[in-house]
């Protein structure tokens, strides 16, 4: 599955994710979520008040800010910066599924969290077991 | 499962889990665990000198200020960081079950993290898996 | 499976776990991780520039700085900042595997996170299930 971010920011992918687990037909299963990058990251969040995302992006740069001195600035000033909010986010998400529904609580969403400035295509795997 | 948290802090949830991996009489396994909640969240921590889970708290609340100028504030100062909290601690835990038994090590214990300041119910769901 | 790590830092733990991907004969199948300590930590970080990996360790020793006035010190100054740094790290990871190849990105390593001063024995549990 692959997801374009719009830079940094949060990209819902709860719909895509849920049809994945309905074309797999299982009804009581796991549904694994899996981000094959170190600079984007996944998180389950708020999905009704949208500045709990913005808040969410605003605070994270602080705790990890471009103006630090990073070693590692490759690709620009924030590259570094994505790595380290990567490492404190998740890479993997494990979601029960119920009645082939994904059980999250009411105001859940999975997002992709873009780290980096500029838009990216990140690549999502979504594996479902019982 | 529900459990009842007292407010701020941490409710240790490692034998109620283990309940339902005795119950599902699988012996290998998978004990997939997941909070229905984006202002509590799981954590695993030391289970032996109550002065960790103190620390943690008093440390996080650092981290995620109420004192920060957030924008979203619906709920009081006490809910925008709960949001934070929660999205850097874990919301699925995945333990591997041996002979029966949740695998965990010595000094671990499976703990619902509560961010909120007011004691709330919240929903735990339980997955094992062969 | 057993990991020596040389004291704070990280150890590279893909190929050992890919190892017990083989093994498993699975070509379709999820690959868990799960560290039994609360002092170290699993994280999925790159594997190309070793600096990526430096400016993580010092920029979470700022985060849960030893200097900080913690209750919790039984085993010394490096104690409670382990457990801090452990608690918004991972404690299990769960991996896709496809063609019996765990599907981890070009650059993503799996890394066993020391956050105690000294050398340790950590034991990590894989499972792998279809």
């Amino acid at each position: 599955m692959e997801v374009r971010t719009s830079g940094r920011g949060f990209s819902n992918i709860t719909r895509k994710v849920q049809e994945v687990v309905a074309r797999s037909g299982k009804k009581t299963a796991l549904c694994s979520v899996f981000i094959q990058h170190t600079s984007a990251s996944l998180v389950i969040q708020e999905n009704a008040d949208p500045n709990v995302l913005r808040d969410l992006g605003d605070w994270i740069e602080e705790l990890a800010p471009e103006s630090r001195a990073w070693l590692h600035d490759d690709e620009g000033p924030d590259d570094m910066p994505a790595h380290a909010r990567s490492s404190i986010t998740k890479t993997s998400e494990t979601i029960p599924v119920m009645d082939g529904q994904l059980a999250l609580g009411t105001w859940q969403g999975l997002y992709v969290w873009e780290h980096r400035a500029r838009p990216h295509t990140r690549r999502v795997v979504v594996h479902v077991a019982e």
